[in-house]
């Protein structure tokens, strides 16, 4: 699309957005609006990320991404937990997690093997990602595992105990993989060895000159670095703004249809606040570099599980209103369900279509138990 | 053993054995020749394999092989399902994936490997294998987590529900294997990169001169394509009347020794019934193309898990008498263990003796708790 | 230290706490010179196996220095199944696997890791030993999974067939790993293709001259062959001798703190009882040879639950007491958690400081749960 069409667009639809939900009080047509305005805010926010990406390298911008994607879920919960909603705050935290391993995940690695036979990346981050699932998966499932032989006030101190655990570990994997290991979970296919590098351009089935590797570098950046980093900032922020209120009146849109509320929870506020995770993750894989939106899903999924949620506990507890870490029957199978295939799938660092087949049936077979519960 | 004595007994034990079920009412005397009957034909049938995967590859010849084994299973389930049998073939499913990842898998890489130190298979196969079948235990196991918030009714459109995605699943599957990553999926060592088959060379401790790679392909086909293709055909087809005749004979003595259903039907049954599987991979494996061992004994319980069972839900709603996808929780333990211990296995593309006693081991301490129960 | 000072120390502290353990009854006394002492013998102990190690290969060096810590675990284990104590037993050796998979291989990676960017060992022996940690899982699983449907006497005669396949899968283990294929599993790094001993060379960071290959090589033994042997086996006798001191006073140190049963059980006396291969292992993992320190680790609860449980099954029958092999709930929840992130983490045999992170943060969640319950 022409770029000055494009931020028209983006402008006319964001103020008549602004107009209907000040103004009106029809909650269709809020729906309808938002749901306009952010597809246009979600493709600007995938663009300045490839761009940062461009500039700081595929994980370091993988991980901004996955952290502004966060930002707006983590603002949204915090209000949730000031008003004691909390069973719907860990609806949307399983919902985020299984979301961003299943829906994002699958999505990419669905639309990348459709443009690209196999797409590689990282295998040693992989692993440690699996790890680090695994890690989010034990400390959710100890707390439900032992709740029967514990008193109310003990699980609360378990609770404390492992959320200040996962935030060290949490601080601890920035430290490793961002400065101590920062060259061996390398910069996506840069970061591999020199034959695996030929082994991908030899398997994308392009000519070497012409060849994948080449096309993921050859590609010169939109805008300069401090704009792509503005337009990173700004359009972070309008897509939490559209997302929080298209999450305002889906809940009431949802209530009159009739639909549960680990449903709405842990699905529909799960997409709708993803959408940024989506629009970029997507858009990166079908660029081949599916290191960068492997980042940003599972990645996102981690800081949820081992950042959002821990800090959600600590700030319950400032509130004077303590939240205990304990999850649902449903909701831990979901996760651990999740991590078991986005495990099984991710773990060997190369994706074709039809692991995103596989990742998108979990993520259907999942939401129509919650739909149906 | 010679050819013509080989043919002659086999239609003379069948002959037996024809005489055996018409003409007696001794169910000793027709199990014990039909299992006489039953192995030459089991012989046969893998002599068959052997030759159809010769001019087929070892997937497609794999896959011919677990699909005309599974078709005798699949027969006899839905008259089964026809009676509202519903308990006693969810039995035999779970006992058919575990005989088949446990017993065939176990067998073929113990023998195999008691010949070939260590025996290799293409590793991307054995990947995608493991998601497939973490895919097949989420699939049974998210029915029964959720069954408790659910009414009947619902447990019924959940089962359908999920049925219709795993044989969606199942076919984009074959689409995959068979069509889009044909290559990539390999056939057997000769799909492996260059240099894990000069591995393969190497540690086979054989000289370079008569190497298993050369062992596997000098060896030329009994017959050929036609009568390889149409003794298949033909040996499968009494296999399975073999199998069935067996199968009823083998209740009755089972009832006088007062086994349990579970037992026979998980157990006897499936080990009964598979007798064309073990014959034929462990046959292959022997012969040092445990990819194709491999993809008889994992493919065809994934073949059940993904498409037999699924089929038989569609099929019990045509008879008006809908049966769920909900197991017990012996049988989802049954087959999570299976499927775990074949993951860990089997994932790496490489065998040896010893890992074929573990899937053994697995599957005799399964085989004595559900003896007991 | 200096050798005659360190040697001094030894003897003295050791009288000291003979003189204490005989001749005063102060619990708190006996308590802090056993320590002391076991600290020194615990220290000798890990040069020993080091020296040992060095003549004996990696491989068959970490299986003494398994063996010889766990000789001290099962003649205390014994004793307590004479007196019928079968819950401290069980609670006794889940402390032992999931410290030894937990605690000591956290501790050796961790520090292996701060000293060592990254550490490689035999990829094919970790990969087995993942798969036999998960066949501990399953037989330690299935008689609780089953246990419901079954009666008293044949959840015994259950535990007496599963104990029986456990052993014989560890005795064809040893025939596996120490003489069929101890060639693929390989002494440490001199085991590995050329090609995986050049990057291990190029990642440590050193120039090729002096390499890790060449570094963990250079270094000449302290001791001869003939005493190096002795001086295992004497300090195993003196850390067992000074660890059942500990444990006899920690007891009752414990009880006046009040702590329950199964924390004392699970964690000090496991961490007490194991210091043995604590030391030895960090050890060997600081000196680069971190094959040593994961046989040492893992191999030690691999022992413990296919050899150590299982005998003490059979030894209970012998005493006319049977001891079932039902773990409960909680004991099989920490033994799965600690076997998954174990597995996760040195299947691909190669361990960094973060790692061991993950592994110490769920053994502190475990202890913390473990705690409070």
């Amino acid at each position: 699309m022409n770029s000055k069409w494009f931020f028209s667009l983006l402008i006319l639809s964001t103020l008549i957005s602004v107009g209907a939900h000040f103004f009106t009080h029809s909650e269709p047509l809020k729906f309808a609006t938002a749901c306009l305005s952010l597809l246009f805010w979600a493709a600007l926010l995938g663009k300045a990320t490839e761009n940062v990406a461009h500039y700081a390298g595929e994980r370091l911008g993988g991980f901004l991404n996955a952290t502004f994607g966060n930002a707006a879920e983590l603002i949204i919960a915090i209000f949730l937990v000031q008003e004691g909603l909390f069973e719907m705050v860990k609806a949307s935290i399983t919902g985020s997690i299984i979301g961003n391993l299943l829906l994002v995940l699958g999505l990419s690695v669905f639309f990348g093997g459709l443009k690209y036979k196999i797409q590689r990346f990282n295998s040693m981050l992989a692993r440690h990602n699996a790890s680090l699932m695994l890690l989010s998966v034990i400390a959710l499932f100890i707390p439900a595992a032992f709740m029967k032989g514990l008193e109310k006030s003990e699980v609360h101190t378990l609770s404390l105990v492992i959320s200040s655990l996962l935030i060290l570990g949490y601080f601890l994997w920035l430290l490793f993989s961002m400065i101590t290991h920062k060259e061996e979970l390398g910069e996506g296919i840069d970061g591999l060895p020199a034959d695996e590098k030929k082994e991908i351009q030899r398997e994308s089935g392009e000519t070497p000159a012409s060849g994948v590797v080449a096309a993921a570098e050859e590609e010169s950046p939109d805008w300069s670095k401090g704009i792509s980093l503005l337009l990173l900032i700004v359009s972070t922020a309008f897509v939490a703004l559209q997302s929080e209120w298209l999450v305002g009146s889906v809940e009431a849109v949802a209530h009159t249809l009739g639909w549960s509320e680990l449903f709405v929870g842990g699905f529909l506020i799960a997409i709708i606040g993803n959408a940024a995770e989506h629009s970029a993750a997507i858009f990166l894989a079908m660029k081949n570099r599916i290191g960068a939106a492997v980042e940003i899903a599972i990645g996102s999924s981690l800081q949820v599980a081992l950042f959002v949620a821990p800090v959600l506990v600590f700030v319950s507890w400032l509130f004077g209103q303590p939240m205990d870490f304990v999850f649902t029957g449903y909701e831990l199978a979901a996760i651990a369900v999740a991590a078991f295939i986005a495990k099984s799938i991710s773990q060997d660092g190369s994706t074709n279509w039809f692991e995103g087949v596989l990742l998108l049936l979990v993520y259907i077979i999942l939401g129509t138990a919650f739909f149906m519960v």
